[in-house]
């Protein structure tokens, strides 16, 4: 092992010792699939610094997610709860019913509860009882966009939840949601140590933004990419129908444009990408008007993306006030930019005809695409060999393509955002061909 | 011939004499598709009160549309343009190809022009020139949404159009728009008329709300119904998704509720749909936050759809202005009604999560759909055809599974809209379950 | 009256008399969707002759169909039972679905059956069991493609399934199914009536070739036209990315070209069209292959749609055997075109690529689209109008634009086809630009 | 650098010294974003042995791809080549897009020849002659599935070829394609440099199947998947609408599982995936047959997934022959399980009714979904890069979600497959719930 890599456990319960049930392998060379051992680990990083490079800096390798040999939990006497929380998101029934296929089919969990509305009904006085999942139940749900379970935003009282769970028997609990959620899930799992109950808090990590640390890629995001994709299409068809035409999408991503960036390269027809990580101004020879008129002037359409949290510097003051979840509200960047575009053109004596769109819901409730269902399979089954084996107070993720555990402090510290030195938004520059800085 | 009956014939520039070069029969019983002969009619009326019924009134015969056997134009000689006008819709591209197919394979004409971004394309002084149509111009373009020519709304100089149509030797103009394009069609028609010119204006409706009379389907109207459906569907499942949710879509449908009737009961997910043919108040016992409640008490969420030119009534007054195609302007129905939902709901004490979704360009920038598709390529070729002859001032419609030709004037002197006494709206009543009655 | 006109009533069971709880008007001029009356009926011809044409022969007129003032059954004492026969087909779910709830929900009938397994699920002997339809089963049913019943092909033995009917006191029967169901449906109809049990059996023809008579449009057509459209899109996309690229299509059809048509002319990427209907020849200077050779000396690429009834003179004998259905057997022409045409280019030196296409139960499975959705939607709730209303033994049509009834016999008489020498064929000529007859 | 791991460069013409006229950073910090520089390096092994685990064995790492300070070619002089060879695959026309966009628009590169119908048209004598590449040109093609160049199966003469380029004064040749395609590229790049000339020959691994090392996903694989799941979405329809229904679905993959494991895992609704990796039997106690009879007989319906390459050991000798691109010819493995499957249950007495769906090239001409529209263009204009610095005989590869340059030999040493012992398939029995060994 090298010196400057720092090797991640997540916390345990205990030691694992009964056996697995799952038909797998304890051994290589057997020809059949394995369960994973201790001694294998994720990297944190793809690319190094070789052959005189600069240090590359401290290392990070986390536990590798996955089946394990020895469990923590009896699964006949062990009873499960999911929890869905927050915005709409691609993918949600598909984690719930895997993870209830892998719990009950799998390990043989003989209860797996449905919570409603997310951290509301974990608190009986505020919300509706569980229902408890079947295989009829969630037979057909994972062609469904939206939550079977519904969904709420906003925290619960941690004591009253851990109430719940210990007089429900709860010993498993999966906690699908953004980093509110998640720092409730460690707030519960917190809570029932200090109690000394032994409840697995697992969470899956919730962004439509893909916003997440040391996460490749959250459920949800790809199918977010698709639905924004077909968005930029009609905008595009817009702006090419009309003389003068310019289609102007508002997408997701309130500190993160990885949706915008994803978006403008798959759908090759952005000429402006707008993103919170890169501020831009409007005015002066640099900004974006004057880019604008130049784009104009040469192919007369233009397709611009911002994304929600974009361009925050052009209003004087922070907007006032959050939602339930705690998040901090936005100004409106979409009718700002719609109607400085068309005043400059118009004071310019060569008016546009802009097309403003904004698909809002259609992307959040969107039914999850090929690899956001199969990434949600392979988290939520992931998610429940963590909670048999033990592991508590963390998140599953995938990373680098492999899976991997990180612990939820950690997971939460801070978000990940695009780099604007870095590679995706080269590829945009490129893509778009936009100035690399939209200047005052 | 049944007394009653009214023949209604289109004009004609003069007597067809040349031999079509289509290679079709000229007569029944050769086991070979035939012209379509001058004795056959479409009638306007499918249903019919017999057995002592009331009195079924004046009914209505138009021209059947299709090939003929003699022609009025030689297609050798003839030179032929394309212009397209007003808002995107669905199926335009479809609509050029075919034009452009019949006449060049068809008929052998050489020259297809494909006029610039509407009417301003007939006006030199304000437009581009037009592009010459070819084969591989046209090859992909029905895939597409959107127009490749580019369209403008507004009207230009009916005097100026027409110089450049003589200047150019255009014979034939397929003029693809609303009712202003086709009252601008109507003027170019009879202005060549007055000049002695032997030019054919034929037009083909153009209105994704389809509400043109003696027209039973226009194109687009399908795929903007396919869409408005998909929408809805998002709006029911953020609706489902969250504690005491309601989806609210507004829909195109200015002084027509087609879409908004067609969408709710394709999707069999909404709960109220609101249209411009039936008024309906907000407050009072029998108004729709009455309504409302009762829906959210038994069912805790709702899907409400509602077409743009609906309610206006509760606005104090008109609104002021129109846009360029000369429409009407509107006051905004969504956000009005979001905003007094929640407030309603919020006063009573249970506030509601209401999604509101605006799909706007999306719908109208889609490429048209399978039916549409269909529909385009008929009514193009027909379109053709009747050119050919030497009919001039109609337009081509599609009406109860044939295809007819419509006197322009006819066409245009009232819209089309939901009967609310008719079967359509008792279809909603009875999908939605909402009252017969939204009164105050 | 026409003199030359035929009104055609279907049979009843008695006079109606109990009230219909729907919140329907009983008189125009209310501003209320209204019930429809008896003396209203449809057209089955929209084009007549007229000055001097043809004699336009007997007109034939149906009862218009929808919701009655005046009902035979009273609801709340009423039990009704829905079965699904035969193949696949777009809409099966959204019939059940609309049937329920117009049931249930508009008039409250208590308790309906949904049978399984087709005409099985009415013999016990054979079948498994009922399943009583609820809000709950029925809720997203709509969405998904087959049948939640289930289905099957054959007949039953009508004797054991009417003492089904008598002992569970089943009085509304809705077959939905081929020709050969609804002569199954038929015949129960006799038995009821022979026995004196006021049993009323409605159908609801279901074929996607679109082949039954006096029937416009039957639902699932045109999402398997949808579905046609994309493969001959795979196709012609194959076709073009290979030198000398063929792309062969096999689509349903057994009697009736009507997808192929559909499709061509949907698609615009079809150069020949191979139908039942039109008998043609492989050999000869008129033939096929040397029609091929013309178009892939021209073009390099050809895209072939055969109906998987056409070309049955082309194999020696006809096939032995049928299925369970009762349809006849055909030969498979599609891998008898694939090997000629590959063969006949071989032997010519100038050798094909030739990808061969069979989307088969693709098509059968899918769900059904929007203009089927409202469909199906249409159609199941006029089947439980007119069952209510005491008629039997009859189908519920779409004809012309509007709704009607037609007795069962009458209706599976014979069926239709694409004529030869009418307009859709036509049509199809001038698409593809095939020769008007590939003779010998 | 740790003693263990292996760093592969890749060959080149010489040294690269013109400046680049990408708008890029050339350091870190400045906010840009930047080239990248040589010493950084992407792993190819994400999960590694930490703490007593096995030793992990040698590590290899790869050049990182993408944009270089320094360039060999002198843009203005350089005239470059397109060619796509081999059997279609979603993503072509977006990969000739952006190299033509990279190279002319980004590099300033004066002419891009397409070349026409695979590496047929690098041979004058059997090819036809190459399309210059315009932004008209490409402006719409990614948005459709095939190749706009053309493609062919199979060599030609590598001496040719080299003329040809030599007589145009090519000098950067990109070849899309499989193992036989890469082989001939880095046939061309030995044949060039025994010349003397510099040529740059970078390749890009064009296989549906997913089975080039040292690749995480090649373009085209997640399309196909995404069309996989939903034939056997149609399949598990089938099966669920018919008593004792069995859909049987053969997919892609001669050597390698991976298109249906990914369809397997996404879609959720498989019992039996079988693989090439994984032999298995029929007949047996252990055997598919008696899994599938017990499958029957808990829920009377199956899904079967087949990849065309899997039980080949059923048959009694090796297919004969191959196609022209070199592969090894296999058996249909799909009528003999249809066939053995049906027999089977018929001798048992409880017959089943199994629907057989081969979709074939409707997979294969797809256009590009999202994620794939993104890869594509990261590919692509990575090739570019990796050309212009004057890198040759490589592939650009996705390697753990970053992109890396391969040296052709090592790439095509051998293929990728599902290994048995592995995550994937250990997930396939999870999913279908399979036995791990479906043995004699």
């Amino acid at each position: 092992m090298d010196e400057s890599e720092r090797l991640i456990r997540v916390a345990t319960l205990g030691t694992p010792t009964g056996p697995s049930p799952l038909p797998l392998a304890t051994a290589t060379g057997t020809g059949r699939a394995r369960f994973v051992t201790e001694d294998v680990w994720v990297r944190n990083r793809v690319e190094v610094a070789r052959e005189g490079g600069p240090d590359p800096g401290d290392e990070i390798l986390f536990e590798k997610a996955g089946p394990r040999e020895r469990l923590f939990f009896d699964p006949a006497s062990t009873k499960a709860a999911v929890v869905t929380c927050g915005g709409l998101c691609p993918g949600l029934n598909s984690v719930i019913r895997s993870l209830f296929l892998e719990l009950h089919l799998g390990y043989g969990v003989p209860e797996v509860l449905g919570i409603r509305d997310g951290y509301m009904g974990l608190d009986p006085a505020v919300g509706r009882p569980p229902i408890p999942l079947s295989r009829e139940f969630v037979s057909r749900i994972h062609t469904d966009g939206g939550t079977v379970l519904g969904s709420s935003r906003g925290a619960q009282d941690t004591g009253r939840m851990v109430d719940f769970l210990e007089r429900e028997g709860i010993r498993l609990l999966f906690c699908i949601g953004g980093d509110g959620t998640l720092r409730g899930a460690h707030a519960i799992a917190e809570e029932a140590r200090r109690r000394g109950l032994p409840i697995a808090v697992v969470g899956i990590p919730k962004t439509i933004d893909n916003d997440i640390r040391y996460c490749t890629r959250t459920f949800g995001f790809t199918t977010a990419v698709d639905l924004a994709r077909q968005v930029i299409h009609a905008a595009h068809t817009e702006a090419t129908g009309a003389p003068r035409g310019i289609g102007l999408v508002k997408l997701m991503g309130r500190d993160a444009g990885f949706i915008a960036c994803g978006a403008t390269l798959a759908s090759q027809e952005v000429n402006f990408t707008l993103i919170p990580e890169v501020p831009f101004q409007l005015e002066g020879e640099g900004g974006l008007l004057a880019a604008l008129e130049r784009r104009m002037d040469e192919r007369e359409h233009a397709v611009i993306v911002v994304s929600e949290g974009a361009g925050q510097n052009l209003f004087g003051e922070p907007a006032a006030g959050g939602d339930a979840s705690g998040n901090r509200r936005y100004h409106d960047i979409g009718p700002l930019l719609k109607g400085r575009i068309v005043e400059h053109f118009r004071t310019l004596g060569s008016p546009v005809d802009l097309k403003y769109i904004d698909p809002s819901y259609i992307v959040r409730s969107a039914a999850a695409n090929t690899e956001d269902s199969f990434l949600c399979d392979q988290l939520a089954r992931r998610a429940a060999h963590a909670a048999m084996s033990g592991r508590t107070d963390l998140v599953v993720v995938g990373l680098n393509g492999s899976f991997a555990h990180v612990p939820i402090p950690l997971a939460v510290e801070r978000k990940r955002q695009v780099d604007p030195e870095g590679e995706l938004w080269g590829a945009v520059l490129a893509v778009t061909g936009q100035p690399a800085w939209l200047g005052g």
